[in-house]
């Protein structure tokens, strides 16, 4: 089956129930059905095959599912860009995704837009507004009302992607992975499982269309079990409230601090919210909108146990499969593989850390345009993430930490967020960062930048006992420094550079050799 | 993911807990997988490849799953045979499966078995005794312990098949339809979806499992969660009461005389079945165990309110997709696509009668050994069930009946179903029974035979006239006989013949023109 599929059958079970929802529009399934042969249509008579590419820079729209629906017809894929994006960034995409189409929106990004259109004036790029009026020339409204409403029925392979998110700049720049109609159809099939949806489910996308989330909790579990989404482009607590009440939304995709705003919105408007069954942050709704008593809420779900990324179509491991246990991230649910692996392809020991790698159908069919990035994280048959894992004793999975960041001793791989999350299990720890300083001999020494908590007192040498106990010894610490901060960069993350200028850092094996050599 | 894959990841999810028990034997996922390994590498050292068959003469057995989870790892096909086959029927299932290995059972069937074994005594075939002593030189559990415990770790493609299950005469003798790896997998997640089937389910395997409704409600499921599934030879009230409580089973395969003999059991016993969710008319249960919330009980998934068979890997419409409507059985869920086709495979109106056709990942590979009847079944790209079917205005879907018995009238083709159906909408109509008498010119005419409700009247014209006006004119009967009975065979069905004799049935198409002509 692939996404086209999907329209197809909830046209015919589900004709006059509604699909999409934006502001006063409201397709049915039946409309939707209709609209994407259109656009499908009109797609392929301007020259959009299987395998071609179409842009979206906008923000949040029902058109995002709608080109996924036709693109999925004639076997095209959706890049729903970032709308944020700087112009330089926006050429990037034009010129690495290389769209046959761009949809594009005036609205609040149209100069950035224009900077970026003349940037690549030189590319056959058919350009389309989606926010103009019906009957301009170079609207979206108009191109897809010239398209033939019969079904295309093109055979389309559901191994092929459809779906790409930019993401992962492990290499300095963005990736864009490439999600397959299996692989999406699969992501509403767990999400069906982990949060009970179905038919019924209304699910409001106040996530951002450009990232995984959203479409992971609940917007493909809920498109694909033929529920309506009801889609806004911006997040706002004083129209939010409203449109949950009138649509009805069992579910939603909020930010504690908006549903905080809402809950006290509504302590003036009195709305019963009953119907709304609040995935993330129960105890904020203050009783409001408790109620959801899936598998993925009892267990634990909103509470981010569970462990994902773009590249594995979202959530691979929760706690929905076995429940709490040891490691914070859960197990693999029932449409994942997963192993640590070492350097070798070699699974670990329990216990040991390794890299997590995934299999299965929720694995993505890489990046776009990157094979030889592809072909390293692919290696020994596993997707490699890249982030750091350890398999626990009672068979759950500890997510440690990135491992893009590595150190070096003589010939062993050093993860600092391994060493850290040793270090963080000390009692007088609050919090550690690791650095590599050079050494001529082992490459480098493993330094640990180290915050005690409050009142408490550990010294040097009982850390680095602390941490000889518990990991392999070349991975303890050889120096200790203790600071009251860590520096944080702008994005809240620790700030490996200026810990490197301060305490004499370097000497890093190079990005370059990260995948081959481990 | 394969089948094997399956077994794997539980291994090092659930290394402890049960998989599967079967009176004093238990096996941990752990020990299952060393098992199947084991099992794996002795069956290729006995020259079982890929694609090669395995055939189970026994009653139900935990190593049913075993040899499953074993062929798995290699490629090769589990036929899980009728244990009550009259020697004839084994050897007919010898002949056509042609498999290298027969594991069979002394107790019960030992001399049915002998006889099947004589007869096809000139065949390389190993038989191998299940139910003998452990050191038994042509017994399971020696042969089990000669392979290593290395996994094999084939490639094996989820495409291919794995569990095959005999059914469908339709042309006189049986059929073993091929579900393959991902079949499997695909009815796990729709069966977690509909049962709310995790880790934590525990399955009392009580229904046969040479037919696919104990696989689909809900042993493969229950399997590809990491549940736990208990096995039991035969349906016995006495001891499954004790067992049910022992092993805590939140899901059984019962059947309504079975749960009442057990409710009265337990009155004396006075156990706690609250962890028991009864899926199966729960107000048999007395309060007992009627706890389950799941999508497919709340939306009347007890009552029968669903449709599947075999080959769509159990049930591929069900009530859980949208709740009850006009459709006797729902609409289909979010792993298969149905369409109700006419003889040219173009889709039928709303409201008119077709047969169900169903495609994606529950439609099974085809029946072994059977090209024809596949290339058949399968044309226009879509699996021809041979079902009579109806979608309705609300988009559900009405089972109508078994198109296997058809009438001709010209060149129309007539399936008694559904005109029985029609008949049987008439208020004074308890039971009609169509049969096809000879015309010289129009092939057949339709003749209705109908009991009435009682002290209700009703002409013929009037029933005549009640079916013009639903159902196509050339299919309303042109005669009707009344009767107190429907008589039936010794299965309960119709008893078409007898009919055809008493009222001068006959002129039927061939069974071999009933593909192609429709």
């Amino acid at each position: 089956m692939t996404f086209g599929d999907v329209i197809r059958e909830h046209r015919r079970s589900f004709a006059d129930s509604a699909a999409l929802v934006d502001g006063d529009l409201r397709l049915t399934w039946s409309e939707l059905d209709a609209r994407t042969n259109r656009l499908a249509n009109a797609l392929t008579s301007a020259g959009v095959n299987a395998g071609d590419r179409i842009l979206w820079l906008g923000q949040n729209s029902f058109r995002v599912y709608e080109l996924l629906g036709a693109a999925a017809k004639i076997g095209a894929m959706v890049c729903p860009g970032y709308w944020r994006w700087a112009a330089p960034e926006m050429v990037f995409a034009i010129e690495d995704f290389d769209p046959k189409v761009v949809i594009w929106q005036q609205e609040e990004i149209g100069e950035t837009v224009a900077k970026a259109r003349a940037e690549t004036a030189d590319r056959k790029t058919l350009w389309l507004r989606h926010d103009g009026a019906e009957a301009d020339e170079d609207g979206y409204e108009r191109f897809l009302a010239s398209g033939s409403g019969d079904d295309p029925e093109r055979e389309v392979d559901p191994d092929t992607a459809l779906l790409v998110i930019y993401t992962a700049a492990i290499s300095g720049r963005q990736c864009g992975s490439m999600l397959s109609h299996r692989n999406l159809l699969t992501m509403g099939a767990n999400g069906a499982w982990l949060g009970d949806i179905g038919q019924e489910s209304a699910f409001l996308n106040a996530g951002p269309m450009f990232h995984i989330g959203n479409y992971q909790l609940y917007g493909i579990p809920v498109f694909v079990q033929g529920g309506k989404n009801v889609v806004v482009r911006r997040v706002d607590p004083e129209q939010l409230l409203p449109l949950l009440v009138r649509e009805r939304c069992t579910h939603a995709y909020l930010m504690p601090p908006t549903i905080v705003r809402i809950v006290e919105l509504n302590r003036e408007a009195g709305h019963d919210l009953s119907f709304l069954r609040a995935t993330i942050a129960p105890q904020l709704w203050d009783g409001m909108a408790t109620t959801d008593s899936s598998r993925f809420a009892r267990n634990g779900g909103g509470e981010g146990r569970a462990y994902g990324q773009t590249e594995v179509t979202g959530l691979a491991v929760t706690q929905a499969t076995g429940g709490a246990g040891i490691g914070n991230a859960g197990r693999p649910g029932p449409f994942a593989m997963v192993r640590i692996l070492n350097g070798e392809g070699k699974e670990c020991a329990v216990g040991e850390a390794g890299e997590i790698c995934v299999r299965g159908d929720l694995v993505h069919l890489g990046y776009w345009n990157r094979p030889e990035i592809n072909a390293e994280r692919f290696r020994f048959g596993w997707w490699h993430t890249t982030d750091l894992g350890r398999r626990e004793s009672d068979g759950t999975i500890s997510f440690l930490g990135t491992t893009t960041r590595m150190l070096k001793s003589a010939a062993e791989n050093i993860f600092p967020a391994e060493v850290e999350n040793c270090l963080e299990s000390h009692p007088a720890v609050r919090e550690a960062a690791v650095i590599g300083v050079p050494n001529e001999r082992w490459a480098q020494d493993v330094k640990a930048v180290v915050v005690l908590v409050q009142d408490a007192t550990a010294t040097a040498e009982e850390l680095i006992e602390h941490c000889r106990e518990r990991i392999a010894s070349y991975k303890k610490p050889k120096t200790v420094e203790f600071v009251d901060a860590i520096p944080r960069t702008g994005a809240g993350a620790k700030d490996y550079e200026a810990l490197d200028e301060r305490f004499g850092g370097g000497g890093y094996p190079g990005t370059e050799s990260l995948g081959a050599g481990r």
